[in-house]
């Protein structure tokens, strides 16, 4: 084991959402040492939770490294959440007395976004159980949509399985047309009728709901009506959401989460055209976030989007 | 004080739902000698409150009435409940050891029915936090709709609200038309910006959504374009659902709930010419639930679809 002395500092990102909490360990050389991976850490859905996940994650990640647990106290972190770009959870999550020597704390988007663009500026558009589009340029943010299920993330997992559960019981009650979709989704909910339905997905979780999204996409893809206007809806929503993050000419652009790849196809062709690959993991984006936060902090110039790139 | 004997059978009618209980207590020849009013009665909320809100309103109907609490256990009692379409809690609270001397349940839709035609056949759409259409026609039952927010109940003051969000949202990221909407929308949430929306009816229950109701079919009256498409588009569903209610020949169709009034206007006009005025209260509804269930374990006649009027 090298001694701690040599090792300069140690940063770890720490990305965490509302199903899983991931967290990587580098050198000062931006060597990935370790990963680990934990339970839900989105301090919407409660902080104890969400505290315990982060401190698990990066636990983990230390002995994945084959480092010692009171390594933790060396580590220079960055932690993007959901949820905190709320002011009332920013606040609670950075009063944290927290294990780290050092603890910077962002949203997921913008760790997302850096981790996209290797640290430099850039947009993305997350889709996956939500939607939202991000964009950091010239050490400004822009947010739009995010606002969640289910009155926003629109062309996300869970906004298009609750727009086929909302036909499913049209259809059920001979208000809509019959369609393959309905057949596709009776068989995925393992159900006859209305009451099943509803016993199986009715008041269910964002998550649940994004399960349907695949089939969704597959009776479009097969050219079924019903699933071809739901989905041109969604990705008609999140090419206009790629419109209003071009205004602010982005370097970059990129699409990640579950859904990216099945959305893609459906978006307008001026949006695909831009669309580049995302570089690194959110979690990366955290450790990018940490560094051009500690650099900051020290007193570096005030800059920091050319981080060393990892992994490049 | 009338001597117990003397009184011959005590009806009471209960009537519970997401936000009150009421309870109207009669005798033998229908007339009315109290009423009260506890808090909620969905068993999909929670069984122990219903009971709670069951009991305590019937108690408080017998206060009103001058009886004494004991007169509980003398009572025929016909309960209509929301969420007892589904066997599960139907089962739960039919096994409960009541306090009633009998004690007959059946749906609030059943017995909102049933008090819109004093007991006979005839169909209800019910529109208010939430939306359903019910048919009781020769002994038999249809139900339209009804299930749930935020999956189902097109057309309800519920479903409004977060069409109306949902817009709101959208309007604020830039994504959609500014409209009179967006300022009453605002005004009413008191907020100026997303967050501000989000923390004010983000993640919020079906009534707090339907209080936005009110507002979006203001601004549909005074023309606004966006209230105006959302309100054609939930009274072209409701419209579709008497449709198929008429389907089935009821000899009256009446329009019950919150939202009823306002939404009148805005139906078909071959649907409003069918509306008749409801003529008693789904508490009273109860009442004839209980007469036709006891009589018909009486022995009497299977069919009783003409029970005596209350008020008449």
């Amino acid at each position: 084991m090298v001694a701690l002395r040599d090792r300069g500092t140690l940063f770890i990102g720490i990305d965490g959402g509302g199903s899983k909490c991931r967290a990587s360990v580098v050198d000062a050389d931006n060597r990935l040492l370790g990963t680990g991976v934990a339970g839900p850490a989105n301090p919407l859905h409660g902080y104890a939770q969400t505290i315990d996940s982060i401190v698990r994650s990066a636990a983990l990640a230390l002995a994945d490294a084959k480092l010692p647990p009171e390594t933790l106290g060396e580590l220079v972190a960055g932690v993007g959440l959901a949820g905190v770009n709320m002011p009332r959870l920013y606040n609670e999550m950075a009063s944290w007395a927290n294990p780290f020597r050092k603890m910077y704390l962002t949203t997921d988007q913008h760790s997302a976004c850096l981790g996209a663009h290797r640290g430099g500026d850039g947009a993305v558009i997350i889709a996956g159980t939500g939607s939202c589009g991000y964009a950091w340029v010239n050490g400004r943010s822009k947010l739009i949509g995010g606002h969640g299920f289910p009155h926003g993330d629109k062309g996300s997992g869970a906004w298009m399985g609750m727009e086929a559960v909302k036909y499913l019981f049209l259809a059920l009650d001979g208000l809509a047309e019959d369609s393959r979709l309905k057949g596709e989704l009776l068989q995925v909910l393992d159900s006859s009728d209305a009451n099943e339905v509803f016993e199986k997905i009715g008041g269910k979780s964002s998550s649940h709901y994004a399960r349907l999204a695949v089939p969704v996409i597959e009776c479009a893809e097969a050219g079924d009506p019903v699933a071809v206007s739901i989905v041109r809806d969604g990705a008609a929503y999140i090419s206009a959401l790629a419109d209003k993050l071009l205004e602010l000419n982005p370097p970059r652009l990129s699409m990640i989460g579950g859904l990216a790849p099945r959305l893609r196809p459906w978006l307008a062709h001026h949006v695909v055209k831009r669309l580049a690959e995302p570089l690194d993991a959110p979690e990366i984006g955290c450790v990018y976030f940490a560094q051009q936060s500690l650099a900051r902090d020290a007193g570096e110039s005030g800059k920091n989007t050319g981080s060393k790139a990892l992994f490049g």
